[in-house]
């Protein structure tokens, strides 16, 4: 059967199954979720042994259990490893959603959920690409799946586990959908991701919250305190301050730089879409450039003193903030870490007390053009979208992509299939049905074309 | 009988009536707690009457009501008006409370809860000495009490109240019991207030939360915009920015400073208190002159972004703050409140769409020395804690003290008698039964002296 009509004819059962998965708020951010956890790896494993899997099994680690799956072949044939994360974001602000972020809805076609695209409906596609070549007899590679539960909160236990299971894990090209396209016109592959460094900074003015008249103008105030060390963070250029943090970026090569600038972007539908007058980054470089090639600084979350409803003076005793760096490729996110808590540190004044505390990170990935299964890629997108995807370097980090290679030595193909407007991370995520669709095309194409 | 043998033999059942006033937990910034300021105030109607007064009623206003009584004892007697406000601050944090807020302990000889000392409490004490000199058949004044229940928000009804009300409200002189002393054994009469702005800032950059991954580096974010902002209104030397912020700012007389230098004040144990290595504030001026007789800038509460457990990589919308300027003698609230939005305007930067409202704002007051009295009031602080008190300028604010004078002609004397350990608008407020029996012997001493 073709996979046109086999999706067709199983798209019902498909949809069900991955609503079943959405409907299980695997946050993996909040400890009170724990079960839930654990409640989606079994899903998990149950969808991948109907989809043809020889087992499938939930595996322990430090912190979220893992699911690992595979179908064997041949020793023989090349093996795919699968990578995909069963855990979501957040769902907060929780009233701007249109629908329960957990009860999905199907509306102008599109799945409206969180997780419907990150990464519950792009892992779907790899599995349902894997059950129509086991059910059509078509699969002449190893396939192994490992789907962790801690992606979002940056794979803090997936490291010793890859380490731990290196043989298990033997592979010789591992795909990954957990990216996005330019566009549903205009298909594309990322060979490049940023890394990641956060922290969490804590400041603390007196021993308890002061009243502001008896107090204001003689003791610091610890969320000035915070804005202002917040604010040497960035300079007016939009460059980063933190001393020796440019030291390992490599320049955009002027080639690539070429590459991007043909990359079709319209700078004032982009502002548009996001409703912003103007574009703000570091000075010299173009926006698609500040976005993927370049370091970014920002404050992810901000709190301290009053923030009920209507106004309270108070002087208070302390204040918070959660910040994150996303890194280019070269640059270690230890080595980043320290240098922002030692530059923080030098710059705290004495009259309050400043402590940061690095929460995870994550290095950057390339993954070279010319690697054949990059091209087996290529040739899965042109064929599922009509047209030759292009290879882009994305803003966004996927840690694990990059120990993988340090660890287990294998490349990684990013197969993404999202889209700008899919809107993971915030309220109304969603995933296009066409989209879903083509993205199975595309996967059942790549294990055509690879061998 | 004695004052002091009345207290004795009365001092359960105040206690019992002030438990009974602070079990209302009657917050005045939260509109769900409505219900709750009708309940105050016709407690405070019960009691007043039962303390002697003629009539005691419940009235109107624009706001939450405002409590009238009144005792007449002859049409040639002097008029005291004594102020107080029966609204409380919110209790959070409350984690950090050692007890229940509005569950009223005693311990270490203290009545522990909000509203303890600011203002159920002080209020209690005038209530108190207008009892005894009633039961007693001492009173010699006419009295009248106006008790508000919007002051922790500004009383933004009083002002359209008392211009409506100003017959009922004649009198010779206000008192009112909501300030501190400088300590237990250093009793002090306060002279002098600052006045209040109070704004919220809201900046918004796009029009939804975006990945910090594809988006960072390209778009502003707000709340490190909000940071940039906030961390200019104040320069290195401790100086507010904002143009014109000073032009009317009348400077501290140098006969004045010499008697603030010798208020005795030990710093190092200031900063003890507080848990502080070291102050901050305007250069060129003592500690005592920053928190008093200088204008100062506070962010009151900040927020924006992720806030939760862990951590979420997010570019958020918006972000948000509630911050506060104490204003000293002659500076106009209203023009002080213009200026900063000007000003604040002025520094946005295009990227983002940044919104102030102004929320509520007072002017600050003196009360001359050598008024009867105060002079009186100084005599009651002076036979019951043995001590003569000094008089001095203080840090906090209470608007309404200015538009009395404004709107009725009449001079109020600030007969406080907090202490800077009651931790008014913090957790674990709290308020000496000592010092609330002597503060109803002070009282009590005022209206022998005052003729």
């Amino acid at each position: 059967m073709e996979i046109k009509k086999y999706i067709e004819e199983n798209e019902r059962r498909f949809i069900d199954e991955l609503f079943g998965l959405i409907r299980i708020p695997s946050i993996s951010s909040l400890s009170s979720h724990k079960p839930y956890m654990q409640e989606c790896a079994e899903k998990w494993c149950e969808l991948l042994l109907a989809a043809g899997a020889d087992r499938a099994e939930i595996m322990e680690s430090d912190g979220n259990p893992l699911v690992f799956a595979e179908k064997h072949v041949s020793d023989n044939a090349q093996t795919v490893l699968v990578y995909a994360h069963y855990d979501v974001m957040p769902a907060e602000p929780l009233e701007l959603w249109n629908s329960d972020p957990f009860e999905p809805v199907i509306r102008d076609g599109r799945i409206w959920a969180r997780g419907a695209d990150d990464d519950k409906g792009q892992a779907m596609i790899q599995v349902k690409a894997f059950e129509y070549l086991v059910k059509e007899n078509l699969l002449t590679h190893n396939v192994k799946f490992i789907f962790e539960g801690e992606e979002e909160i940056g794979s803090p236990s997936l490291n010793a586990f890859i380490s731990k299971h290196r043989e298990m894990l033997r592979s010789d090209i591992i795909l990954v959908s957990d990216t996005s396209m330019l566009g549903a016109d205009l298909p594309s592959l990322t060979t490049g991701l940023r890394g990641l460094a956060y922290w969490e900074i804590e400041v603390t003015g007196s021993n308890r919250d002061l009243h502001s008249g008896h107090f204001g103008g003689a003791v610091a105030n610890p969320i000035n305190t915070l804005c202002e060390i917040l604010a040497k963070v960035i300079d007016k250029d939009g460059r980063i301050t933190i001393p020796h943090f440019y030291d390992d970026v490599e320049d955009v090569p002027q080639k690539e730089r070429e590459m991007i600038a043909q990359i079709p972007f319209d700078e004032k539908k982009y502002m548009e879409a996001i409703g912003v007058k103007a574009l703000k980054g570091e000075k010299g470089y173009a926006t698609l450039e500040r976005n993927s090639c370049r370091p970014s600084f920002d404050i992810c979350g901000i709190w301290g003193g009053y923030t009920g409803e209507g106004a309270k003076t108070v002087l208070p005793s302390k204040a918070y903030a959660k910040v994150s760096s996303r890194l280019v490729a070269n640059q270690k996110h230890e080595k980043i870490s320290q240098l922002f808590i030692d530059y923080i540190n030098s710059i705290a004044p004495e009259y309050v007390q400043v402590k940061v505390t690095p929460m995870h990170g994550g290095e950057g990935y390339v993954c070279p053009i010319d690697l054949p299964a990059y091209q087996a890629a290529e040739k899965g997108f042109a064929k599922a979208f009509g047209k030759q995807p292009l290879a882009v370097r994305r803003g966004g980090s996927i840690p694990i992509i990059s120990d993988f290679e340090k660890i287990l030595g294998v490349k990684t193909v990013l197969m993404g299939f999202g889209l700008e407007s899919d809107a993971i991370h915030s309220p109304n995520e969603n995933f296009r049905l066409d989209i879903f669709r083509k993205g199975i095309e595309a996967v059942v194409e790549f294990y055509k074309e690879w061998e």
